[in-house]
């Protein structure tokens, strides 16, 4: 008596199996999922897209990529409030030829990423499209008033970044150039196709109360420092010579590769972006787990955004990161 | 320093403005939405597609019967488990042409839902894309152990359907031949674009402990019933004749619109389904807040699908409803 929606519901709930948590009360297969959250705890709630031609290439990433990443990037918004991720809504349209080697892939690559983040499915929703759709909801937890907002930095604060910046643009042109020919090459091709989502980070830092104001770069720095400094109604100056970025031979990058751009305007980094009072900045330790944590500059009381460039020089940093409109 | 997407989002925002709710908060314009779970309440989590060419056409559906329909759609499911809805995330994909006149029409129909469920916006995505995608997601709230599932229905229990069936899918068959003539034909439209999620009836059923197990019909009686057994590990015996269905003089239906098979196939409907203890039965009221409850048939211990025909004549009901696979 099931229709082909019921056994594709299945094949992913199958894929997707695992120890229910014990928050979950229901999953998958009834009308809508229901949670029990806990006493003491705050419920985080976001959704990504995750479409083909925008966000990726059906014929350049691989399924288990393009499943992980889905999810990744949506476990990125509850990392950026350091909350801890736990239950996923996979909402998926899809051409009936991609219904069997390519959603095994996929499942695979998002089967993945939730054993590794602890984030189970919980429900969805599942269509036939002409193009591939994803849209996934996270819920994640953290304790009450413990959440970290874009909207608390004051001046004077510290701003930092997580890793090194510009390596998944860098991957992406890789990609699309098909030039994956040495180690270096991989490393940003797996930031682009795998990013890790800086969930341990978040809980660390948020756990020590040490952010003022924190999100994640998924657009890149100079619009996502935008949309901060814009949240907490401030402004910031940054020196272009200390944000971490890639590492080429030559420092600005072979061929048409300009590090500093990557690093100002790349998106899809998903490393942390937070502030801290100046007296606690020597708190920040320079690594966490061996990613570098870097102070990049400080949030001033002018609602602009300013530049500082290797000879001193100052200019306005215009967003110039990833704009869909 | 805003984006075209920021400008976006803040259009979205002051459209749905309104009343946070005393359990939210921090909605819309951080990296995730902060929601504050009620002490005994578990929470209901739900999310539906709405895509142009699947579920609505872009010349042909109203702006605003789509912003409210993507909306009382994914709230139905909330319903469907005896819960309160509470809020929502918006994920919308648009063409650059639609993002001022259309969207005006599609906030005006989605503020109106939000309003009349007394669901508020709590975050969402946008990007740009060449088709109209939209995914909504839900939550809900119901008090602990009180939502109803799909899976506590019992050998001998009653089977109930809210409202008349059919009359959604007549509603869009109309849209389509441009047959909105008399004021009939406008009532079954108005179904069909502007449905009302049955969340009185549900958190009404739920509260006075009647249904043994509850769903939406979103994709037709006989779909959505073979779920509901698939779901329970029972079967199911309905009468034809009892099911409510469009009122056509004649009864078979004017022209080629067969009021049986609509009723039996059409989707649409968000009536709900739900079953009932026998001896609980006689609680269930004849009509509740105006809206017919009708009792269509019982459940049996064999799991398969009958229906009984005008003249006793018993036939397998096979699952003939919407199904994108």
């Amino acid at each position: 008596m099931k229709t082909g929606e019921d056994r594709l519901v299945q094949k992913i709930t199958r894929a997707l199996a695992g120890n229910g948590g014990t928050s979950l009360v229901l999953g998958a297969g009834d009308d809508a999922a229901l949670l029990k959250p806990r006493a003491g705890y705050q419920t985080i709630l976001t959704c990504d897209w995750f479409l083909e031609g925008s966000h990726f290439l059906r014929d350049k990433h691989p399924p288990d990529s393009i499943g992980w990443k889905c999810l990744a990037r949506a476990i990125s918004d509850v990392a950026a409030m350091g909350g801890q991720p736990q239950y996923f809504l996979l909402s998926l349209a899809l051409p009936q030829s991609h219904t069997s080697q390519w959603l095994d892939g996929f499942l695979k690559g998002l089967a993945r990423a939730a054993r590794r983040f602890d984030c189970r499915l919980a429900g969805g929703d599942t269509t036939r499209n002409r193009e591939i759709l994803i849209n996934v909801t996270v819920t994640g937890e953290a304790p009450a008033g413990r959440a970290v907002l874009r909207s608390g930095a004051k001046p004077r604060d510290l701003i930092f970044v997580s890793g090194r910046l510009g390596e998944a643009e860098l991957g992406l042109r890789s990609l699309r150039n098909g030039r994956v020919t040495n180690q270096r090459n991989r490393r940003w091709l797996k930031k682009h196709l795998y990013p890790v989502p800086r969930v341990a980070l978040g809980r660390w830092l948020a756990g020590n109360r040490l952010p003022t104001a924190m999100m994640d770069l998924s657009d890149g720095l100079s619009t996502d420092l935008s949309r901060l400094c814009s949240a907490s109604r401030v402004g910031a100056r940054i020196a272009i010579d200390k944000i971490p970025r890639v590492n080429l031979p030559g420092g600005k990058g072979r061929g048409h590769y300009d590090v500093t751009e990557l690093a100002l305007h790349g998106g899809d980094d998903y490393e942390l972006l937070f502030t801290t009072r100046p007296r606690q900045a020597g708190r920040v330790p320079s690594a966490f787990q061996g990613l570098p944590l870097t102070c990049i500059g400080e949030i001033t009381g002018r609602t602009e955004l300013i530049a500082i460039g290797p000879g001193g020089r100052e200019g306005r940093l215009a967003a110039g990161g990833w704009d869909p409109f």
